[in-house]
C-alpha cells in the first residue's frame, strides 16, 4: 500500500477521486476504508458490519478492498494492527521515560482507558480475529500488542519489586486483571447505561481511572496482612 | 411455555419426539433449543450462530423457535435470562448467609469467574441485546442481573465500611472493576492462549481467582497511605 498505483501497473483498479485533504491514490482510498470501518464498528459497538456498508461510507468500490487489503478480513486486520500499534507506541514511549514505576503505572492505566474510549470495539474485534486467524495472523496480532504489553508489565512489576514497594505479583495475572478493568466499562457499557443509569461520559471515565489506579496501587502494595485471609481458590471451589 | 401444547390448541406446531430424559412436548423442545444455542455460542466464543444451526443441533423444526420464543432474539433473550438468573440465584443465596463480608466477597469473586467459565459468551450476548433491545427488553435484562448485583455490591461495601475495614468505595465503580477482572480472561482468551501461551485451564482459573480476591481485598482496605499519590485522572489527562 505504500506505492500509489498508476493505471498502467494496476489497470484493473478503478481510479477513485480522492478528497483534497487526504493522500492521493490507493493509499487515500485505503485510509478512507479504514476510517469507514472504524466509524461503523464504533457506532455499533463492534456489532456486525457488511463490507458493502464500509465501501458505501468510504465512497469506495469494493474492488479497492481487495486491492488494498486482500479482503474484508485483511481490512479489519489492518484496522486492528493500526489501533494496537498506537497502543503499543503509547506504552513504549512511557517505558522509555525516566519516571518512577508508580507514575508510569498510573499514566499507563489512564492511557489504556482513554484508548479504549476511542476504540471501544477493539477487544471484540481482536477476539474474533484471534479465534479465526491462522498461525501467522495470530502471531502478528500477538506481537503487535499482547506480548510487548505483557513485557512492559513484567518490567514495571520488577522495578516496583526491586524498590521493595510491592509484593510478588504474577505479570500474566496482572495483565488480565488490569486490562480487564480498563476495558469492561466499554464492553459492558449497556449495564452502565441501563443498569445504573450512568452515562459513559468524561467525568465518569475520569472517576473510573482514579478508582482503578487506586485499587491496583493498594492491591499490589507490599504488606502481609491480607495474605492470611486469602484462602486457596481451589479449597473454596471444592467446599 | 409452561403448558404443553396439544395438537388441537396448536395445530400448526409439528409434534417432535422428545428424548426420554427431558420434559415432554414443547417445553422439551424449548430446552433442546436453548441447550443447542448455548453449545454453539460456547463453541464460537459468542461468534455468529444461525438459527438454522440451532434447530439442526436441537433436532427441532424452525417453527418451534417461533412457538417457544417468538423468534431468534426471543430464544437468545430466554438463554440470557436463564444464565443471568442462575448468576443472580448464586449471589442472592450468598447474600442471605450469615458470613462476614470478606468471606462473602471472596466466594462471590470465585463464583463470578466460575460462572463465566461455564458461559464465556454471556457478556457479548448481553451487550448485543442491551444495544438492540427496546425499553421493556433492557429493563428485563437490567432487573435480572445488573441492578440486583449492583445492590449486592453496595450492601457488601456498606457492611465492610461499618466494620471499619475498608475505605469509601463507589459501588458502581466497584461493580465494573470487579466484574471486568473476572470476565476478561474469557473475552480475551485469545490473548491468553496466543500472547502468553497459557491455556485457560482449571489451574489457571484457580490462580486467577486468588489473584483477583487478593487485589480487591488489599485494594479497598482502609489506610490512607495511597491517597496522596493518586493524582486526579483529569490532571493526568490534561498534562
Amino acid at each position: 500500500m505504500s506505492a500509489v498505483p498508476t493505471p498502467s501497473s494496476q489497470p484493473e483498479i478503478p481510479a477513485l477521486p480522492a478528497p483534497a485533504e487526504l493522500p492521493r491514490g490507493a493509499d487515500a482510498t485505503g485510509e478512507r476504508l479504514l476510517q469507514a470501518a472504524h466509524e461503523l464498528l464504533y457506532e455499533r459497538g463492534g456489532g456486525p458490519v457488511a463490507i458493502s456498508e464500509v465501501c458505501a461510507r468510504a465512497y469506495a468500490n469494493v474492488a479497492m478492498v481487495k486491492y488494498c487489503f486482500g479482503n474484508k478480513d485483511g481490512l479489519l486486520l489492518a484496522l486492528s494492527m493500526r489501533i494496537t500499534g498506537s497502543f503499543r507506541a503509547d506504552f513504549e514511549r512511557l517505558a522509555a521515560q525516566e519516571l518512577p514505576w508508580r507514575e508510569k503505572l498510573e499514566r499507563h492505566i489512564a492511557g489504556i482507558v482513554w484508548n479504549y474510549l476511542r476504540y471501544p470495539y477493539i477487544n471484540r474485534l481482536l477476539a474474533d480475529q484471534l479465534r479465526d486467524a491462522d498461525e501467522p495472523g495470530t502471531r502478528a496480532l500477538s506481537e503487535s500488542f499482547a506480548a510487548p504489553l505483557g513485557a512492559f508489565h513484567r518490567q514495571l512489576l520488577a522495578e516496583a519489586r526491586e524498590a521493595g514497594e510491592v509484593r510478588d505479583v504474577d505479570p500474566v495475572l496482572f495483565f488480565f486483571s488490569v486490562v480487564g478493568m480498563c476495558e469492561f466499562i466499554f464492553s459492558a457499557r449497556g449495564w452502565l447505561v441501563h443498569g445504573f443509569a450512568q452515562a459513559l461520559d468524561d467525568d465518569f471515565v475520569d472517576r473510573y481511572v482514579e478508582h482503578v489506579v487506586r485499587l491496583v496501587l493498594a492491591g499490589i502494595k507490599r504488606g502481609g496482612r491480607e495474605a492470611s485471609v486469602v484462602r486457596s481458590a481451589r479449597q473454596r471451589r471444592h467446599r
